[in-house]
Order: structure tokens, then sequence, then C-alpha cells
């Protein structure tokens, strides 16, 4: 039994998603994809043998599309998940759901009207064997009730066009999701801290930040979100709870000796890191899709996580603490 | 374009297989598997729609099977090995090609008439993120010329009716096949030195051995074996170069503080350890089939092997260092 | 040549400095030593064969003591760090200088007046291999201008009576001094972040802390203080400058591997992880002391970490950011 | 009270002892003294204030002489250490006791004849803080009963006139007291592997060699010795028990992330790597001594060292394996 799955957006994301459905996912086909840039579509769908489309809307509405996985920029993500949504079709959509808050509750309730969750969206972290294993680790009760959460979150280099918020809306949402679902619960507040910039980010951008955030029952977590950091992708969480701590980060492969040096090579990008995640991201869901459910963060994750980043946001700019409102929870996520 | 596959025994390495190649590499089916055990291999060929055969030869005769992975006993290799070559289909065969030097000869000389390879044996270490890095390392010149290696080979238990020669040609053959695979030299020589036995090894033992080797050219490899280390899985490699050293075997994963002891896990065995290689392994060699190459480990890498094996078990049993002599490498294999 | 040292206060502090000065130091010699427990002075001094005083003052008096160490309760220090200076004897207060600023402004004062200075604060991270190590590779621009400082500060347990302000006062001085001592720039402002408290510290304690500084020149320092977190004593320090980072707290020693988990010991307290910097502290000092220098942190250090200290207690207090400012620093401590 | 001691030999070992008895060990004066090069001695003697000798036998009978150190070459120990004996003054005399068997003899049983023990030899790893948290590991049973040692032991490099031989009597020799000393046993046997040697090694240097020894009680141990690895000065040990392992050599120290890399710094040499266990040897010597006892390394350890290292130039030079012959151990040694 073959999945057979549209992807819209063809750029580098989506590129990367049709490659690792072709050659890394059992049970699945891409038939179709779609690009506002049709010659980019063309190239990538010629690939593998898929029908090409220019307007996303067309790919949802193809009879032999199944599924469809949206790569496309953020702001195009409500109108084709609610496309999705109408035409019955699981959907599978790069974070963030939506870049607003309005935005996110319209497909949550267009979703929450259903009796059944048609729409993932892609944290792929939560697939990351290390980010399981200290979800884990948590859950099992090895470290006691969780108190604190220290996150780095570190790139080389941002490319031009790069802004201060979009450190926090395109990175820093990560660490909002992963929080939320390593402690289990809602973020109700959010500040920005600002050092001194380095001189070897952007002219204009405000990096590094550190952003702290609270939970619902009074977790602190700190982030730093340091975008050019220059030395390489470095991602490092310690979870500290009330009879020790869990840390994931430490890094693996080989080590080398030489010229008074022990040493280990570090990522160079997110790709790299999270490489298998996406992987395991996408064969869970098809696996999924397949039997009929969708189980990976959802709606309601990409609700939450998008009303903390506009609070963070707001927090950036106003440089005070902002809280954040959730509206109610609606069964389906319960 | 999906590669249909026979798997010839379904004992738990087979169903290992079948069950990666059904949920984990794309473009693979399993459309046939054969066991002497009928009842198991109809369990198994259910669970994957896949034909049942209680007799191999039947499953290489199927027209349906265009290409063969097998994971019956090992003495069974040769004679399943050479119904593939003689029905000119591709075969993956688990490691050892064949038990003695002699079987693996006539694999090879069956094999070495033809124009191209068919045969891949299973090493899958070959396909484990820290052993290529490794080799790259080595192929790369970052520590220079090899002089050393050495490799800690653990297990925690081993299951009733283990012997003391089967720690050579069930175990250290995966050091021997690494050796010649990293250091790119054949291993001309091996020793076997016997501290004491662990009590907890089963009667009649000789658990731990150290095992050295010689190269061609004068590296010295020695090979901690220890089948019984109770402790976890444990694979420790180090190669020593002119300029520096380069190992494997950091563990990765979460880091957990408590109780006065920083900690991490260990591998319960080596099919958590390798996981990721034995996937790797099947996705490559299923996509080299499609495209019409087989490029892993060869037949002749299986003949050394064995020959190595042999020699050190004739040392642990003489007590001396004993020569490893080969047959002339046929062009094939060049 | 021997330096005859009075210790003022024989509690567990200033045992420890008295056996230390004892067993470890060379060309030092406790010739007195006092408390207001006459019996515990007697006690300490007999073996070392000492002088016993019950009044500090008459150490600091008595003719054949010529350098004082100040080890007793710290409202204490002002009085008997004066008496010094009007003695005319190099003094080592154990951190802090005083408790407030104002007593640290009578300090720095009566020393600021005089052509050199007498006066040597405890701050014995200065003295450890680690941290001199870092500040050498900040020093030596291998990680670029600094941008961030991140510290965790964990104590197993306190003893009863342990208060939220103490955790400032007597934990996180240190950081305030290190973090000054590395960055190289005054502490300016403070703010302190409350997660829920443990269920594990005492009643009443708001532990774990979150104290974020801001240095001059925009430097941000978060420091995590919990003196509670029951796994034993972790120091944990990574500075974030332009082209990478440097960290502190790796753990050495012998790792084990057992029962399946590799796993190294934490320090029990910081008598144990900072055994060493106490003594380089004290042999040092001695050495400096010998031949008429007084080099560690001075008391414009132990003022201005006390300043820092105030605010962020003000801080813990007000929930809000508060500014630190500082009197100009005295020309002797330029 | 201050133990005054004479000190044999002006070299870099001698200077290295001067330096510490003065400035890092308490309770110690050096008050003389000698070495065949006059003018050194001279210099090394004004630093500190002590007599100067060009015969080390008139320093051994210098009335202010408590105790002597013996730093001059291997070749002069021998008598050194007699006339010590004869004049009843404790002696630390740096490895080797004695160059030979028979010299070593000549001191065992000159000192046997004593009610108690004056020699101590300069084995220093047992008092570094690794190697005794691995002998604490082992005694106190966390891995089981001893199987297997290994060590690697690694040189940047060699002064020139540097030999093969030397290799095990100056190199190897710490580890044969190492592994008598953690495992309690006396070595046995010995044999001598080597691979290719190093092109970076001095001509005709047999570097790297591959040492085997096995115990009384049949425990094996292997010795890694490379003297040219270029890249640092790097101990490292892992023996094995029949429940797991312990492990010594982690780096500890600050780690760099910067430039794709993390990584820390090797020592440069054995200097850098023990300068703590030195410390520790001489403190615990001198306060040994001042209280009437010698409780480190004996002649006995002196003798058996010497024993070993003997068999195993022997079976260097044959390519065989060597027994290991000792004589009755004194009932002083018991």
């Amino acid at each position: 039994m073959t999945l057979r799955i549209g992807v819209v957006g063809t750029g580098m994301m989506g590129q990367d998603h049709v490659q690792r459905l072709t050659t890394s996912v059992p049970n699945a086909q891409v038939v179709a994809v779609s690009d506002v840039n049709l010659e980019q579509a063309k190239r990538v769908g010629e690939g593998v043998g898929a029908r090409v489309y220019s307007d996303g809307h067309d790919l949802v509405g193809d009879d032999q599309v199944q599924a469809v996985l949206i790569a496309s920029p953020g702001f195009t993500h409500e109108e084709f998940t609610l496309a999705c949504l109408a035409a019955d079709k699981p959907v599978l959509c790069e974070k963030p759901l939506a870049p607003t808050i309005d935005a996110c509750l319209r497909v949550l309730e267009a979703e929450a009207a259903r009796p059944r969750r048609l729409v993932q969206v892609g944290f792929m972290r939560r697939y990351d064997a290390d980010f399981r294993a200290m979800k884990d680790a948590v859950v099992g009760g090895q470290v006691g009730r969780p108190l604190l959460l220290h996150c780095r979150h570190r790139n080389p280099s941002v490319p031009p066009g790069f802004t201060s918020d979009m450190m926090i809306t395109d990175s820093v949402v990560h660490d909002i999701d992963a929080t939320r679902w390593l402690i289990g619960q809602e973020v109700v507040a959010a500040s920005v801290f600002k050092p001194r910039p380095s001189s070897k980010a952007p002219e204009g951008l405000q990096d590094p930040q550190l952003v702290l955030m609270e939970t619902a029952e009074g977790v602190l977590i700190d982030v730093e979100s340091f975008v050019s950091c220059q030395f390489g992708y470095d991602i490092r969480y310690e979870l500290v709870g009330e009879a020790g701590t869990v840390s994931l980060g430490e890094l693996a492969g080989v080590r080398i000796r030489a010229e008074g040096r022990h040493q280990g090579r570090i990522p160079d990008d997110w790709r790299e890191r999270f490489a298998r995640a996406y992987e395991d991201e996408l064969r869970e869901w098809v696996n999924g899709v397949l039997e009929g459910t969708v189980t990976g963060p959802s709606s309601w994750d990409g609700y939450a996580t998008t009303a903390v980043a506009e609070a963070a946001v707001e927090a950036q700019t106003s440089g005070r603490r902002t809280a954040v409102e959730l509206v109610d929870r609606p069964a389906l996520y319960a």
C-alpha cells in the first residue's frame, strides 16, 4: 500500500521533503508538486515522475493526491491547509501552521468542527532520538518534577534579510514547541533580553537574544537564540528537575587527537543535525495516514506556538514581559 | 520502481530484515520468504503478503523474486549463494559468506568467472556513520599512516551453546572485516591470548580473549572479544596513526545527573547499536541493485575474512601465531 | 622564610584554612587563632601549637602575627579588616568583604588612603585551573568578544535557616565576582526570576532562582542558583563570544561502565570541587605577602560584588530590574 | 617541624623536585644538593640556600641532611641508596630503583635485613587522583574481578639517543608498576610485538611497541608504548572486570567550540600531566618521614618492576614470551 502525496512548494524545504519521500520513506510516492515558480516545480517534479502545478489549490484538488505536504512560504499555509480540510485530505504543514494567531485560529476552527484530525504541523524535533529520550526521562520521573529548562539554539549564519523578529518566528518557534511538548504545559508569558549584538551579525540584527518563558505551572525556560554564531549548528538543552537534570547535545561521532587537541566536529546546519528526525517524521506520518490516523503535532500545537511567538515578538519590541492568552482548547485536541 | 526480494531464513535475523525492508527501505518489497521451519516462515510471510517456501532453492527459482537476501544458518550460505549466481540474481548474504575457506572459494570462483559482481556480504559496520567517519579520517590523512588499531567488542551475554571458536567466527569476524576495510590491507597473521575466563561466562567458554592480528604492511591490531561482559553492548575503536589517533565509541544520547553521578546509557545489543547501519546497508543495496550494480562488501571480503577467522581459531587452539594464506585476488575484485 | 599567620574564626571555614596552611602551604605557620567560642578555638589552636584568643582584635594586635586570615561570620569582617589596616598587616578576608555596601565602602576608603594594598578577598574561583583556562581563552581571543555568559551553580542542599536572599549573598556572590573577572567589566544591573520552588527545598525558600545581570558594555549573564538540587555540587559555565564558546564543568575523573550505564561521579560539595583552588589561593597569597605584594581579589572587588549582590536582593524582593551604582574607583585599584 | 632534605642530582628531574620541595611542600627544606656537574649544582643550590657537593656520598654523609632524594642517572641509584641505608637515612629514589635485577637485589637485601623500611621508589602515578580512584573502584568491587587491562602510554617525542629498550626501561616501567599496584598481583611473563615503526620516530627506533604481560593469576595486560606520537602526552587506562570496566584518561579542562569543532587540549608532557601527583608524592613522603614511616612504593616494587622490564627487554630482542622469575619476598615487604 502506497500513499500518494502532493507537495506544495518546491523551494529548498520542499525539495528536501520530495527527496526524502522518494529515497528514505517506504510506502510513499510523490505524485504531484506545485510552485508559483513553475520552472522550479517542473525540474523537481520531473525528477520523480510527478505532475506539476503552478497553483497549490489545483494540486490539492487532484484526485490522485491522497495527502498533502505543505512546504510553501508561511503566509500561504493557512489557505492550503484550509483547502485540504475542505477536500478531506490529510496534510502535513511545515511550521508555522500560520504566521498570525488569527490565521491559526481559522484553521483550528475549521478542523475542530470535524470528528477527527487531518492536520499535522512540522515540528520535527519531536521525532529526534535525543529529544524523545529527554521526554522519556522527564515523563519517567528520572529527574523529578521540572523546574527550569535551558535551551541553546545556534546557527552559524543567516541569509540576507533575516530580521530580529524572524529569530523568534523562524528559529525560537522550535524551542517553544519543544518546551510545551517536553514539559507538557502551555507557555503563559514571554520576555526578551538583548545583549550587545555580535559584530559578525548582519547590520541591524539583534543577535543574540535571550528569550525567557514561563509555563502555566511556573516552569521557567531560557532560550539563547544566536543565528550568527559562526562556529556551527549547536542545539543543547538541559532540563532541571527536583531530583536531577537531563541534557542533550553532547556531540557524538568520532574523536580525533592531533596537534595537542582532542576534537570532534559540530554539525553544519539543521539539515544535518535533524536529518534522521525529518525521516522519522515523514515515516510515521505516512504510516499513520495509511492507517487512518494523524498523531503528530496538531493544529492546537501550531496555534499555541504561534501565540507564544507573537507574544515574544511583542516583548522584543516593548521590552516588557508579555502574557500569552489562549482560547479554550477544543475537545478534538484533548 | 520496486525491487522484489526473497528472504531465505526467517529466524531473528531474517525477521529483522523482513521488517526493515517493509517499514524502513523504500523501493523494496518482500515477495517471498523461506525456512525449513515452515510454520515460522508462514507467520513471517503472511505479515507482509509474501509467498512462503520451505526450501530456499524454490524461493531462488521463483520468477517473481528479483534479488535474494540470505539470513539462514551459516552452513547453508554456500548453496544458496551458488544458486543465486546460477540464477543470475543479486544476493545479499549475511556474514559469513561461508564458514570454511573451501566453501568461500567455491563461491568466489563461481562469481569470479562472471563479468560483474552479484554477491554482497552483510558486514553492516561499513554502513555505520561512525565507522564511515573513521575511515574518512584515515583516508583523508587526518591521523597519518596507520600503525595500530585497538578494538573492543563486548556483548552482555551469549546464548547457551556458544563456544570459544564462535567468539572468533561469529563475533571477531566483524572486527576482521572492519580492520581490512579501515586500513585497506589484508590481514596476514593472527594470534590469540587468553586471560583467566570470567566466572560469569558459561562454563568452559574462554571469555574474554585477546586477538592480535598483523596486516601485510605491518599494522598491528588487537581485539578484545568479551561476550559475557554483563554491562551492555560496547564497541570502541581507536586507530593510531603517525600523527594522531581517531576513535569511535563515545556514547551519544542524553545525559542524566542524579544521585551523585552523571550518566548515560549503553546499548543493550548489536541490534540497537547498529539499527541505522542495517537500514542504510539495505537501502544502498536495494538502490544499487535497481541501478544494476553491487558495491558493498564482496565475496572476496567474505573469503578473506573467513580465512583470517580460520587462522585465528587455529591459533586459539595451538597457542601460536598462525599465518593467513590467501589465493590470488581475481580481477573482478580489483 | 615563613609567614606567621593569625586566623580569626575557627568554624568549618577557619578550620579548613588552618589545616591547609599547616599541611599544604609551604612557608606558612599558623601562630594564633581566635574565636568567640573559646573552647573551639583552643581545640583548633592546640592542634597546631598556636596561641588562642577569644577576641580577634587581640589576635590582630599580637606582635607575633604578621598576617591575618579572617574566617569569622560576615558581619564581623569589617571591624577585623579595619583593625588589620590600622595595624598595617596584610589580611585575607573570606567573602564577603562585608555584607553591606556601606561597610565595604568604609574598608575601601581606609585602604584607598594608603600607598599600597593590604586586603585580599577570598574569591577562590580565580585560582581554579578551569576558571583560569577559561579566562585565558577569553583574553586570548579564542572565542571572540564576549556576548553572553551562562552559569550553573548548584548545591545538593543547605543547612536550616538558609534564606532566599542568602542564595544571592552567599552563593551567587561567587558568580558575580567570577563574571566581573572573566569579562573584565562591572555589572550594572540585576534582575531575579523565580520558577516554582522545588518541593525538596526547605519550606519557604525560593529555590531555584534565575539571576540575570548586565555588564557596562552590554554582556548578558544568567545564573541558575539552585541550592537544593539533591544530586551533587555542580558548577558549569559557558561563555559565548562572537566566534565561539568556551565552557567549563565537564567532569573529569574515572568512568565506570556497569549495569547498562557509563558513569562518573559528581563532587559532593564546594570543598571537594575547589580544594585545589583554595590551596593555590593560600600559596599565592603567602608567597606574595612574603615578597611584599598583595595581588588577589581586592577591596574594590569585594565592594563591587557586594553592591551587585545588594541590587540583586532588592530585585528579588521588588521583582524589578535594579541598577547598580558604584562610587568612582580609587586610584589604588586602577 | 621541618624535614631537612638533600637532593642528589640537579638535572631537570632534580631541579623540578627542588622547586616543588621549596614552593609546594610544607615542612620540607632542601639543605643540600649535589651533582657531578658542580656548576649546575651551585646554581640550583644557591637558589634555595643549600649546601653544594659534587659527590653525592658527601651529601648523604652531611649531618644536616635528614633524608635524601635521589634524582641522579639510574646507574648511580644503587650506590647512593645503599649509602643512605648505611647512614640510616630515609631515601626517596627516582625510578628505577636500579637498572639491573642484580643491583636491585643488593638494595633489597641491604634493606630487608633491617627492622623497618627506609627506601621509597618514585612511582608517582600511585599518587595521581585518577589512578587512585581507579584502584579504589577495583578494590571496592565496582567492576568485579579484573580480567584485562589496556594501557596507552604516549609521548609526543623523545630526545636524541633514546633507544628501543629504553622505551621499556624508562617509559613502560611506569605501566609495569601501575599494573602490579592496580591489580595487586605480580607480573609473571612479558611479550613484545612490533608494528611497522612510525616514520616520525628517530631512525632505528622501534616505535610504537605493544607490550603484553600476564599476572600470576592470569590477568592479561596490553601496553601501547608510543614515544613519538606527535600530538601530546596521552595516558589512558581501561581495566576490564567481570562486571564492568573502569577507565581513566578522559581529558578534563575547558572546552572550546569554534570553527566547526568542539575541542580540548592534551597535556604537553608528563610534567604537566602528573604535576599534582609529584606534589602529593613528596608531601606524603615528607609527612611520613617526619612521623617515622615510609609507606610508598618499596624496594620490592622497584625490584619486581625492574625484573619485569628486564624480561620485556629480552622479549623485545628474542621475539618470544619471556617468563619473570622473582626471589621470595622478604618479610619486611609482606
